[in-house]
C-alpha cells in the first residue's frame, strides 16, 4: 500500500503462474511446457540472428511472421496480430474488444488469467458453471454480453469444445465477440481457425509456448477479421511499438515452418498422453477426457493437495488448484515417456 | 470502426515509430539506434542459450538480471522492475502510478508516447512549455498535478536537467510520482539512479535499446523505492507473467557486465556528436546542445520538412516532426564517424 499507487492498483489481485524452480533435478510436470525442445531449426535460425542487427529496433509488427502464419492457416497478413505471448495477446484484447456495458462470459473453471485482465481493465465478468462433467454447456452462454471466451481445449480440464458447437455459438451471439483461446489446440483439436472467413465476430488465440516448445521465448498469436486485429493494433500501438524482438521473430517464423518436426513431437506428446491417461486409471485415478497436453484427474480416496505435496517430496512438480470444484483434482503436464514413468512410479509409491 | 471494438478504442491515435526501412542501404539516423553493435559478450551469451531450454518459461520478475542491475547502481534487487523495452515499463508506470484525479504534467516537447499512454488510460495530462531555449523550467512545474514525467536528457531536444534541478523538483511536489526517463543518460548525464534512497516518490526508467546497444532484443527498467515497484509488479503480473524471453535476460546480464565495451562505444558516440555539432555549426546550423545520442537543429534559411526529403532522397534518414515550435527542426541520431561524414556531406551539396 502506498499513496503513490493509482487508486484502482490498491484492490489488483495478479496471477500466480506455476512455480519456476531454480533446480534441474525435478520433473517439472506443472506449465505445460513441451517436454521435447524446440525444432532444431528454430534454435539454428536464433543463433544466426545473434549479430551486430540487435542494436536495431525489431520490425514493429512482425510482418514477416505474420505472413508466416497466415500462410500456415490460409488466412491473410491481416488477419494476424502478433504478441509478446498469448497472455500479452489476451490482455490487448480484454482491453480493446471486451470492455462493453454487460458482462463478460467465461466459464467458472478456466484459465485464471481471465478474472484478472478483468481487474486490471475494469470488465465487468460472470462466471458460467461447467456442467457435471466439466464441459462446457452451450446453451448457457446465450444472454446477453460484452463477450465471451474460453480456452479450447480448456484448462485445466484438458476437455475439448467441437466445431459444430463453437459455430452454434458464434452464430447465437453475433453481437459480440467470441474468444477461442487455442494454446492447447495442437494436441487434439481442430482450429476454429478456418471459420474465420465466415464469422465477423471470432478470434482465435494461439501460442508458441506449447507445440512448437518456445515457453521461453514469448510469441503469441490471434486470428480474425481485420476489423478485430485493428482494435488490437490500436491498443499495441498505444501500448509498445516493439513488443517481440529479434530473435523471437525468427526463431517463430523458422518453428512454423518445420512441419516435420512439429508433427513428430505433438504425436509424442499425445502419445505419452494416451499411455499416462491408462497408467492412472489403473492406479484408480478418474481422469478427464484430455485433448491437451496435459491431463486433469482425481483420486477417490486421497486428497489433491496431499498428493501434491507427496509428489513434490519425492522430485515431481505438479499443479493443484485450491479452489472450488476442483481443489481434489491434479493438472499433470505431459513429459517424455520417462517423467511419465517416474510420475506414475510415484504416485505408485504414495497411493502404497 | 466497427461495433465489436470496446467504445473507448475508436478515440484511440496511436504512437507512430521511426521508419525501419527494410533496405539496408540507407544511412540510417532516424531513431537514435547505437551504430555500433551490442557487446560481443552479450551476443555469445545469447547464442549459448539458444537450446532446448527454451521449451521452457522464462523466470518472471528476470531475477537475476534484477541483481546485475541493482548491482551496477548500488540498490537493492526490490528496488529494480524489469519490462519488455521501456516503452511497457513507461505503459505500467502510467496506469500503475500516475492515473490521478489531477492532470499529469510532462513538457510540451518531449517524447510523443507519453499523451499516448494518457489516451489508453484515460489520464488527464496537461503540457507544460520549454523555455525559448528550449529548457525545462522547474518552477512551472509547482502545481497540483498527479505526477510529471519528462525524459532527460529530453527527446527530441538533446538537453539535459542537471541533478540539482531534480532534487528541488523532487521536494516541491512530495506527494507525487517524478518519472525521469534515463532512455539517453549515458550518453553525457549523470543518473537519478543515486538519489533513490532519499526520495520515495522518484521513479528513474532506463533501457537496453541505446547506449548497450541492444534495441532488437527489448529490455528496459525502472529504479525507485520497493513501494513503487510494487504497484508496476502488480499490474504487470495482471497483465503477463513473463514478458522478458530467456535470451534477452541472459543478453542483458552479459551487456551490463560489459562495462569495458560499454565505456569504450559510449565514448565514441559522444566523440561523434562532438564532431557532427561542430559540421553542422559550420553549415549555418543551430545546434541545440545535446547529451544524447542524437542532436536536434535547424538551419536558418531551410525548412525542416525540405530538409528531411532531400537527404532520404540521398539515402539519409533522419527525423522530422511535424509539431509546432519544432517543425523546422531535424532530430539526427549519432552514427559511425563514415554515417556522421556521409550526412554531412549530403547536407553540404542540398545547401550547396
Amino acid at each position: 500500500m502506498s499513496r503513490y499507487w493509482s487508486p484502482f492498483v490498491h484492490s489488483l489481485s495478479p496471477y500466480v503462474p506455476g512455480e519456476q524452480p531454480k533446480t534441474d533435478n525435478l520433473v517439472k510436470l506443472n506449465t505445460n511446457e513441451n517436454p521435447f525442445g524446440p525444432s532444431p531449426k528454430a534454435l539454428e535460425a536464433i543463433r544466426a540472428a545473434a549479430d551486430d542487427k540487435l542494436r536495431l529496433y525489431p520490425e514493429p509488427s512482425s510482418e514477416q511472421l505474420r505472413e508466416t502464419i497466415a500462410r500456415y492457416y490460409g488466412l491473410t497478413t491481416e488477419q494476424v496480430f502478433i504478441g509478446n505471448g498469448s497472455d500479452e495477446v489476451l490482455a490487448h484484447i480484454f482491453l480493446g474488444l471486451l470492455k462493453h456495458d454487460r458482462p463478460l462470459l467465461f466459464p467458472d473453471i478456466s484459465y485464471s488469467f481471465y478474472p484478472v485482465y478483468c481487474n486490471l481493465y475494469g470488465i465487468d465478468f460472470q462466471r458460467v458453471p461447467l456442467d457435471n462433467q466439466f464441459a462446457i454447456r452451450v446453451d448457457d452462454y446465450l444472454q446477453p454480453s460484452s463477450g465471451i471466451i474460453f480456452p479450447n481445449p480448456n484448462a485445466p480440464t484438458g476437455r475439448l469444445l467441437p466445431l459444430d458447437d463453437i459455430e452454434r455459438l458464434l452464430r447465437m451471439n453475433d453481437g459480440v465477440v467470441i474468444v477461442v483461446d487455442e494454446a492447447y489446440i495442437d494436441f487434439g483439436g481442430e482450429s476454429a481457425a478456418r471459420l474465420i472467413p465466415k464469422y465477423p465476430n471470432l478470434l482465435v488465440t494461439q501460442t508458441l509456448s506449447k507445440s512448437r516448445s518456445l515457453a521461453g521465448l514469448r510469441v503469441g498469436f490471434a486470428l480474425g477479421q481485420p476489423a478485430l486485429i485493428e482494435a488490437l493494433d490500436r491498443v499495441k500501438n498505444s501500448f509498445n511499438s516493439y513488443p517481440v524482438d529479434r530473435l523471437a521473430q525468427v526463431g517463430a517464423i523458422a518453428a512454423i515452418e518445420d512441419e516435420a518436426y512439429f508433427e513428430q513431437t505433438r504425436q509424442a506428446v499425445i502419445a505419452n498422453r494416451d499411455w499416462l491417461t491408462g497408467a492412472l486409471k489403473k492406479l484408480s485415478f478418474e481422469v478427464l477426457p484430455s485433448q491437451a497436453n496435459f491431463v486433469f484427474c482425481r483420486h477417490p480416496a486421497h486428497e489433491g493437495r496431499v498428493l501434491a505435496e507427496a509428489l513434490r517430496a519425492r522430485g515431481v512438480i505438479v499443479r493443484h488448484f485450491d479452489k472450488p470444484r476442483i481443489e481434489q483434482f491434479l493438472r499433470i503436464s505431459i513429459g517424455t515417456e520417462a517423467e511419465c514413468r517416474q510420475l506414475i512410479d510415484a504416485l505408485t509409491e504414495i497411493l502404497g
